[in-house]
């Protein structure tokens, strides 16, 4: 279906930084988790003392499993917030501008969107309900596939180093949780979570419909992208092949919420060497997020009870990330700085 | 010793910008801390679309307790570090910069430190050992105080709306814990940490100096300012002035790690009206850190396990509280956008 090689971080570029951080005039380790992402920054940018270049990706996609009332917004609004992230004016767009990280939003399935000025479209029908039917075919998961990657190789040709992969899409955490299941093993009772602001019969109702997606489709699952193909939808399969693009073009990429950590997961089975691209933003409040970061061994940067979900915890985490690299660029050694040593 | 009216934050502004929260292009609460610390900042501006405008005031001074061997860097590196910080070198530097908050440096008493551009010298000698005698004497506490207070005004006349107290000090963590000692009825083996990176040995060393300075000056404490004069310090005493100019002033102020939120903890203590111009940057390695977070009810915004000081975890946290105001500025509202509600 699909053949990566992953590339490696760059390990003397990463020995390099972490020699500079002993050197920094300050403590050893007393920048904490600031100097581990310096580290990071500088395996996955190729150089001693990286500048952070990033770049937020937002793929929509309308979900056929909406109608199961799994989600407290009408379906209507993944179209309507297409067009308010393509103006500029949602949540991850302020975050997005701040810190002078430009976005491309995709339309992997959005129904009735019109073209827009700034959305790449890819020509996808709404992703099926998966409770009843596989959530796309063979074409559409390869189509977004394809997309995610290319997008992935056009940021490292203009010299990206690091990615944040968001989504919107009404009913979008259904499928994010079955994929959840999936992965770890769990039960969906245990990892369904409220979404957008679902109340407790609305979760009941969700963990329902995922058991049923997961009875419907799991003898049939062979691997990750079939389980992405059958469970997933249009956005999740772009987020996947934007992980696997990362790897192979050897950019870095930030796990934002649910949904987007459930589509990298998906990468990250079938391609494990991707682990060393990867940094968890943020911790949501969605139950089956926690569920995946365990299982990718992952600790999350920020912890600010955030679950919108579009990239913003992903790229709320880019400012941290910012500041890892200013202070291992901008201070100077102790021999810089005539500082005695302990 | 010093009399203060405490403000308080704008209400008007704060249910405006409480109630814009509501009507922006999201699922309510979705943004978890953000939109609480973009309330936040709408009280401390008195501005319902506030716009943050940081400083940074790093106060520096020696501490005789350093005799007794409490710390794991000699004494010569405070005023080292001074001029590094005044040369805008340091890792408090460097995290400035990026965020374009100005840094104040001010002498509260560094050894044999000459007069350097951007650097305010109080005049005072370094604190004497707590664990012999009283830290600082009444006209040093005094003028400390009063200094920290100036730049609280100076800083609300500028426009400036929220502070970060940050310090440098060879030995000062030791005169905070005593602090936090006194402050939280705690026992100093529970709270003395590993500073700037003392072994188990020097832990206990620590531990047992905090002891003597409580059975020392115990009895002769009155209330908090008398316990800042007698288990404090110069840096400590011109952070927690900047507190209670913070309060006085109406300007926030950003706690960062054990010596600041020690400072900070006895202005509440003397002002308990001071509460809500306070934040919590983050939460730092040591144990006292934990027990003045839990004593003054504040909930870190990061947790990146810094321990430097220098008012770098505050000021890294600058970093979100400046993503919170971008997201309630540049967001749309759900009717501007289009949007349709749940």
């Amino acid at each position: 279906m699909i053949r990566v090689t992953i590339a490696r971080p760059d390990t003397g570029a990463r020995d390099a930084a972490r020699r500079r951080q002993e050197q920094l005039v300050k403590p050893p380790g007393s920048l904490g988790r600031l100097e581990e992402l310096a580290v990071w920054l500088a395996g996955v940018a190729g150089e001693e003392r990286p500048v952070l270049r990033p770049r937020v990706v937002v793929a929509a996609a309308d979900h056929g499993v909406a109608a199961e009332g799994v989600s407290a917004y009408p379906a209507e609004v993944t179209g309507q917030m297409l067009g308010t992230v393509a103006t500029g004016r949602a949540a991850v767009s302020a975050l997005a501008r701040l810190l002078d990280a430009p976005v491309t939003v995709v339309d992997a399935g959005v129904r009735g969107a019109p073209p827009m000025d700034g959305v790449q479209r890819l020509g996808l029908t709404p992703s099926r309900n998966l409770a009843t039917a596989p959530a796309l075919d063979a074409v559409a998961v390869q189509t977004a596939l394809d997309a995610g990657r290319a997008i992935a190789r056009a940021a490292r040709e203009r010299g990206e180093n690091v990615l944040v992969g968001g989504e919107l899409g009404i009913g979008n955490t259904t499928p994010a949780t079955a994929l959840a299941c999936w992965l770890t093993g769990r039960d969906p009772r245990e990892l369904a979570g409220r979404g957008t602001g679902l109340d407790d019969a609305g979760v009941e109702r969700k963990a329902a419909v995922v058991q049923r997606a997961l009875d419907l489709h799991g003898p049939a699952i062979d691997g990750p992208l079939e389980a992405l193909r059958r469970l997933g939808g249009g956005d999740l399969a772009v987020l996947t092949g934007l992980a696997l693009g990362a790897g192979e073009h050897g950019v870095g990429l930030v796990c934002d919420g649910v949904i987007a950590t459930a589509a990298i997961a998906v990468a990250v089975e079938r391609q494990p060497a991707l682990a060393p691209w990867l940094l968890a933003g943020h911790r949501s409040a969605e139950p089956a997020h926690g569920a995946l970061l365990d299982h990718l061994g992952l600790e999350p940067i920020l912890d600010l009870g955030m679950r919108l979900g579009e990239g913003t915890g992903a790229t709320a985490a880019l400012a941290v990330l910012g500041l890892a690299a200013s202070a291992h660029d901008g201070m100077a050694t102790f021999a810089e700085a005539g500082v005695s040593e302990a």
